[in-house]
């Protein structure tokens, strides 16, 4: 016989987690990520206290399905300097000025031929623009539209201090064990360098996530799973391919501290019990956004391809390139708000809560309804209360056809009162876990 | 090869057979009923002489499935005397003022011990409410707040003369034999006093229908049932458990009287022919509401448990719990209105009809048109009709495939155009029933 | 490796093709057709250069499914002349004047006598409405109300100088052989007389997709059957019975000429690949309707009937009985516009270039995405454009499961992008045509 079980991970409340998770993404907002490099190793490093991370490097050239891991790449500094010397563009002041991935390069060149190698925001000219050239050879400048009408025609000097050089990729993974060697994963991209919402914020949402699952008594077997956007997916996926029949709900955690409302996008499938948890926790919650599957966004283009096509839908608030700010130094620690981080932090806890307790019942007495009264669950004087509206209605569609979440569906209850429900009837042998 | 048929039931026109109806109402409704005792003897005694009526007693302890065969409860009178021996509450007035199934009770006590055994509608200050404590022992009044506001602080007698003991509860079957063995249910609970749509219509409706099937050749074998709710058809179930699969069509009928609009509240199954008959009766017949199914409401909990499961559904007015004065004594021969029992009459007689004549059928000319002029079906001069229309709607669906429920949905046509199609075409040998 | 192809078929652009289209109308649109005689002959005589036109004469008598190829039916003259002798009504100004398939006639008659024998159209007193007696003897005039009007009581003396006789029935066929045996078939009707939109325009519409389809290279065989409502189709079935199997696409082509919007009425299974194939032409295309299938209309009657069941669906502008001037004088060279004309025919063409390029393809590279950028496939700065789009879904979706028609429905991508990303996919050995 069952005991009444709470929420499956016990966590702090939502305003008291927005703070720490915002603390946390202070720490990590100034780092110079990218899709390889010390800035990553050092991002882990930060991590490492709050939970059992594990890093694997993929050495520079390693085959992942079609690609080929890339070199290293890591800066020291890079500037651009006018005749008199004065830094007009400085990395020291931000990581955004330079192009990911720049080569190294240090020449003297008139402005009109520098142009071709500078980017900037036009319509919003006091925005950095964040741009990358990975996978071709290039260097280049990000800078605000305004220091580019600042800057006089004539000679400047460039400096890129930076390598590009035989290395590997980091990514780091942490495990919960659970009950079942099935697995929930909940994975996040690490690679981008001062940016706020997009994605120092999944980063620090996932590690606490980690933080507090430490704690819990699982069914699942939880993995947490930061790496570089798509590479970074490829190469796991690569690694681990034997082993993927194991992962049966998976979530890119991505853009999770703006004000704006939750939005989720299906798995490929459409119609996974990933996708039908998160949609009942986000009815539950109030105002969001369901969105179709697409093969484009996020790491959840890895997850979802066809040879892979794991249970994979991506859980953000609103997404990436549609926040204003997005890709520039507008995505920054104003932009994200720790009482929407609070907020994610708990629909993430919501969703896992689901997934735990989700499971078909069999009503051990299922012809006719069976007397509530005599075991204590029905009220003494005619009345009617949404408890007992709970129970008959995981009394009536348990015949191992449907689960808590149809339940909860067609009842309009929430999952809470649902699970409760069962429990419930599980304690007076009314109900037989599946 | 057929002949041509008219309706299935032959019967009177709405506005008598609501007269009739009301008539019988009229005689039921002063009758105290509960879910067991001489009420419901009573009851249907009256009823015996319009249909062939067979009662069963099952004795109290009986087991059925999860509950017991309660106690009979039988009440001769109760009341409520003040200091001058003046009745201020007297179940002669109105049998809605003893709590339902009371223990008997004799004695004096002050007001302010007397009030937890009193029961009144808080914000309808002339109404009685209407409660029951059938699973646990207790005894109380239903009076009036106006009533209850009335009475002076001190002591009162109270005096309930009930029994409670050993006999049983008695319910009421009565078969029409048609052609098949396989059976349509209707069936009503028997268990209220004097409350006029819930559920003194249902019974008087259920009883015409029964005093015009008796008339009728019948394709299936229709059985009506009155019985004490929940109770009552949990017993029948039970004794009746080896027999059920013969149920392929239900309703439950309830709250047949007052003069809100029809609403039909789906089977468990939720697209079982009984559904489907139901709506397309009510999207022929005009406004009216469809509901999912939910495992809370009447008796249909018990016919849709999760070990039962039959196609039934429930067919009623405004639903118990939603109409004005329901389960108090506002819910009374004003309240029901002749026009709409005609109206509910009718719509069963309409569902009668299509349950009766829907078939499946097979175009025995299925390769392009059949030339219908030839056989005195069509048009001389181009035109077109919507009896044409319905042969071509016949003619095209009938392939084995579709009933003329669907043939009916899909064309928009009226089930009667539909049903005289097939019935035309089945004479110029057109069509074969399957 | 395939080559990149564009559309499937050659043809000049709408507004040109609009008006080689409407020439060909005109002079279409003065003979008097019928169901049989002389005026459909001549009819397909005036499209033989276009096309490689096969004709059929189905002789009167045969048996072809539950009908019989009726007598053949000429006419050369009529004419109602009062007593003076003035010719009141008269064919010779409009073929329109006749009731189709009078018998010979030659006597005077009082108007009395005379007005059983003569339709209007009351509420349009200057149209001649356009009727016909094919199965049932009768003779009759159709004029104006006007005309009625005008017409003194008094002695008329009609003469109407028809042959009603043995002969045929005549139909015609192109067939344009493609790689494939399966078969498109585009069919219209040849039996109405002077009316312009229903259907000398589907006529010349489909001799004008026979024009341009024969210079193509085409993957299915394209069959296209001018033949007389109902009867043809009947005919044409019933010989052609044991090679419907070919037959894997289908539309019936009517009222392409009035400027009203176009509209699909679907097949009699509703999700046809002809169905998706053509509701995404027009979504791509903007205004539109989409109508369910119906077994009242045109020639789909016979090949949606329930024995013979083919994917064919109707696609017209407004559709006919919608459109004002429908079956009368009203329905004229002015009704057509030479744009309407030249929008159906693209439309038909897009449906086609659909047809020819739709189907499933294998992603040779299922696992993670394959690196589009060594291919050349991708841009060089991040950015995202809807070329990479269309190359994203097509690799997503290249599972065996979907075809490009859904693949462009589900992404809201134009049907030409995504052809031409599968096309871009399949050079670089990324895609395997199934």
């Amino acid at each position: 016989m069952a005991e009444a079980r709470a929420a499956a991970v016990q966590a702090p409340a939502a305003d008291v987690a927005g703070l720490e998770i915002y603390e946390l993404l202070r720490e990590l907002y100034p780092i110079c990520r990218s899709i390889s490099g010390d800035g990553v190793r050092q991002t882990f490093e930060l991590l490492a206290p709050l939970l059992p991370l594990k890093t694997t490097e993929v050495p520079t050239g390693t085959a992942v399905f079609d690609w080929q891991v890339p070199r290293e790449w890591n800066i020291r500094d890079a500037w651009i300097a006018d005749a008199d010397g004065n830094r007009v563009v400085d990395f020291q002041a931000s990581n955004l000025h330079v192009l990911g991935y720049s080569v190294p390069v240090r020449r003297t060149l008139p402005l009109q031929e520098l142009r071709k190698h500078l980017f900037t925001h036009p319509t919003e000219p006091d925005w950095i623009p964040f741009r990358t050239s990975y996978y071709n050879e290039n260097w280049g400048f990000c800078l605000t539209q305004r220091q580019l009408d600042g800057m006089a025609e004539g000679d400047y000097e460039v400096c890129i201090d930076s390598t590009l050089s035989d290395g590997s990729i980091t990514y780091a993974e942490a495990v919960f064990p659970g009950e079942l060697d099935d697995e929930v994963l909940i994975t996040t991209y690490s690679c981008h360098p001062s940016l706020a919402n997009d994605n120092s914020s999944g980063i620090a949402l996932v590690a606490m996530l980690g933080k507090y699952l430490a704690g819990s008594s699982l069914r699942y077997t939880y993995r947490l799973l930061f790496s570089p956007g798509s590479i970074g997916p490829i190469s796991w996926l690569a690694a681990n391919e034997e082993r993927l029949g194991r992962i049966k709900h998976g979530l890119v955690a991505s853009c999770v501290g703006d004000p704006g409302r939750p939005t989720y996008k299906r798995s490929r499938g459409g119609d996974a019990e990933i996708d039908r948890a998160v949609e009942l926790v986000l009815r539950d919650r109030g105002d969001h956004e369901i969105r179709p599957f697409t093969p484009l966004g996020g790491d959840e283009r890895q997850f979802c391809s066809p040879g892979i096509d794991l249970p994979v839908g991506a859980l953000s608030r609103t997404p990436a390139n549609e926040f204003h700010g997005y890709h520039s130094s507008a995505d920054n620690l104003e932009l994200v708000q720790p009482d929407a981080l609070g907020d994610s932090f708990e629909l993430y806890l919501a969703v896992i809560d689901v997934l735990e307790r989700n499971r078909r019942y069999e009503n051990l007495n299922p012809k006719g309804e069976p007397q509530l009264g005599k075991r204590g669950l029905y009220r003494a004087i005619a009345g009617g209360t949404s408890e007992e509206e709970a129970l008959l209605w995981v009394l009536n569609l348990s015949d191992g056809e449907h689960d808590l979440i149809e339940i909860s569906d067609r009842s309009g209850l929430p999952f809470s009162a649902i699970r409760d429900a069962a429990d419930a009837l599980e304690r007076v042998d009314l109900l037989r876990a599946l």
